[in-house]
């Protein structure tokens, strides 16, 4: 299903997604770059000025011929990035280089189902922009699922109830009244540190989501790679080294029922019940449950039981994470979610563990580290989507309606 | 490094590529498919024709309209693919549809060096084909080592003296006059069976190599994958779930260590010397080794310890694809390399755990299947590898002396 369409590229034609992914350009710069004639590049950049798309942005220094002026993105050019978690939703407004201009993010269930919570998603992008002032020309929305990406619905076995198949590109697109791309949550992350993030200018990495669960998005060639289902990247449920551990799945030794936010909690609870962890009986005494934030607490209190938590989960996603370096050979891993949060130890943990298993010329120009965009890599890359659905729209058809709005809100 | 050359993609534009992937067309068809007029087809064809490179098939039979010659590939179109294997050299001569028109194989000894190897490469080249008779176009060649596939050259960390960054390309190009492709084994492999095998159309798929080691290649959207240092799918060091066998590599638990031809000659001796296995051990006192091949007849004659053994090497290998299945998503398995033959029992097991382990949507249009072409996969796709660069090269400069050849021998 899923997979074909084009979310990567350059787009060396186009002269909004050329001043997306490298900012203000000068005149001169952008001809060169598209390999077209200066005045056809004035005649186009006249056009989308015309359209409120582009601006002036002042000279830029002479490099010896004649002064070329600067073009900018209008700062009218509004995307809304949304990222819906299991148990939050997120919702960014950028400008159209896809900075995040403004962010605003909530619990929820998923569970409640896709009516309610997509109804939260447009009370909250139409609370951060009222329609009257600068409308959004694009969402882009993640959700913890797989996905297919050709039909914007997705595609949901357990555990979202009302989720399977629901058409949420077209609902919410009625709804809002702009175009909507919807893409798997981890995904969408990747696509944040692919073009704002630490991953800018990498061609073939890993982005690895530690939250609730766990899961990877996987960029090849500079595109995700979403699978002939759309679950590519679903490593939660890999076996994880010598681990007999039950998990939620039904299945023994899955990376999920070792690490990630769920088994940390239930591993603090047993080392609170067990006396292992003073700091852990402590605070489950006072607040009745446990979390990951606490074993993260506890380590940075010098809890030695919480630390041998951290570094067991290292131990286990560092296991899993080697065979995937054996098989994919990227050149670099991300690690985000709210877990990354843990610290240096699960770091240095995973990395000590990918460096060990791994065969050493996989790892030659491997880097592994923490995500650049933390809380914002969702939103940041659901608004990418957003953008690079308008600009290929616009380029197809420049007199498109989507373009209007822009102009007319100046 | 590698990685970038593109050697998959249907090259719509190219009469060459249309005929060699789709097999000989009426005028009428290759028009449509190249969305060009038919005289322009005409005049491209009657210019392919002029070097030698298409001849005439006959009548199409008609569709109503103007009746349609076929065009087909010329007879004297040649190209060798090679696959040097770490106990063996593989050479076949293909026409211009990459069919193996000929294949010789010979044991050898990849330690040997690269100097020795490919003067043997050099002699059974011309020896199948005589430079005075029909000489080949182009010639492709995999590799049992990592490779930069831009630079044809293997890269190559243990066990292959001399053959680190060793100019394979460049020197056999010169040795033969005629370009020559490099690339690892197991993507020569995958090659093959994309496009003469069980892989045809498949546009994501895995081919896993069992032979002394084990290793994968990896199409995603219609290409190999080849990862940055062009080891990706270098799986034999995955830890395969709770083994704790010390492999070659140094590490514990390895698949490699597990399973294998190697692997596997080692446990059949533990099982002749310990007397589980009466048929081992008889063959051992015979012949004094022993071999997958023996463990594979062991099975075939009811003995219960060698079925063991091949169920349990399915076991550890299908755990590491199941994971694989859940990060990646392919569409396809295809099992090769000796240990394939193994028979079903092999194939059972695997098929087995990869459902038990893999989630259930990763496997709702997953196949696993045992090569198409078997012992011809590699020099299918090597060959392929060498029609590519043909064609490519041809369609950057369509009067090329490399075209000259074919036309001037017919």
């Amino acid at each position: 299903m899923a997979s074909e369409a084009k979310v990567g590229g350059v787009g060396t034609e186009s002269l909004l997604a050329l001043l997306r992914d490298r900012g203000p350009l000068p005149m001169a710069e952008l001809s060169e770059r598209r390999g077209v004639s200066r005045s056809k590049t004035g005649q186009d950049v006249a056009a989308l000025r015309r359209l409120g798309l582009v601006a002036d942005g002042g000279q830029a220094p002479s490099r010896g011929g004649r002064p070329s002026g600067i073009v900018t993105l209008s700062d009218h050019i509004r995307y809304a990035g949304v990222d819906i978690g299991a148990t939050s939703i997120g919702v960014a407004i950028t400008n159209g280089y896809c900075e995040v201009l403004d962010f605003v993010e909530e619990d929820a269930d998923v569970r409640d189902g896709p009516e309610a919570i997509l109804e939260r998603v447009v009370d909250l992008i139409t609370g951060l922009v009222p329609p009257s002032v600068t409308p959004v020309v694009g969402v882009g929305l993640g959700v913890p699922a797989p996905v297919s990406f050709s039909e914007g619905r997705s595609i949901v076995p357990p555990l979202m109830p009302g989720w399977d198949r629901y058409p949420i590109r077209d609902l919410l697109s009625e709804a809002l009244g702009v175009p909507v791309t919807v893409d798997n949550d981890v995904n969408i992350m990747a696509l944040g540190e692919m073009h704002g993030g630490v991953a800018r200018g990498v061609s073939d990495f890993l982005f690895v989501k530690v939250g609730t669960g766990i899961g990877c998005g996987i960029v090849v060639h500079d595109q995700v790679y979403r699978g002939v289902d759309g679950c590519a990247g679903d490593i939660g449920h890999i076996r994880a080294g010598e681990s007999t551990t039950l998990c939620h799945c039904g299945r023994i030794g899955c990376l999920e029922a070792e690490f990630g936010g769920a088994a940390l909690a239930r591993q603090a609870v047993v080392s609170a019940q067990s006396g292992d962890s003073p700091f852990l009986t402590r605070r489950l005494k006072e607040v009745g449950h446990l979390t990951a934030a606490d074993v993260g607490a506890a380590n940075a209190a010098g809890d030695a039981a919480a630390t041998r938590l951290i570094r067991h989960g290292g131990h286990v996603i560092g296991e899993v994470l080697a065979g995937l370096v054996n098989f994919f050979n990227p050149s670099k891993i991300v690690l985000g979610g709210g877990l990354a949060q843990l610290g240096p130890l699960l770091l240095a943990e995973i990395r000590g563990v990918v460096l060990q298993r791994s065969t050493p010329l996989a790892t030659t120009n491997l880097s592994v580290e923490l995500s650049g965009l933390g809380d914002l890599a969702g939103v940041t890359g659901a608004a990418w989507l957003a953008s690079e659905h308008f600009i290929e729209a616009f380029d197809r058809h420049p007199a498109t309606e989507a373009a209007a709005p822009v102009g007319k809100t100046a």
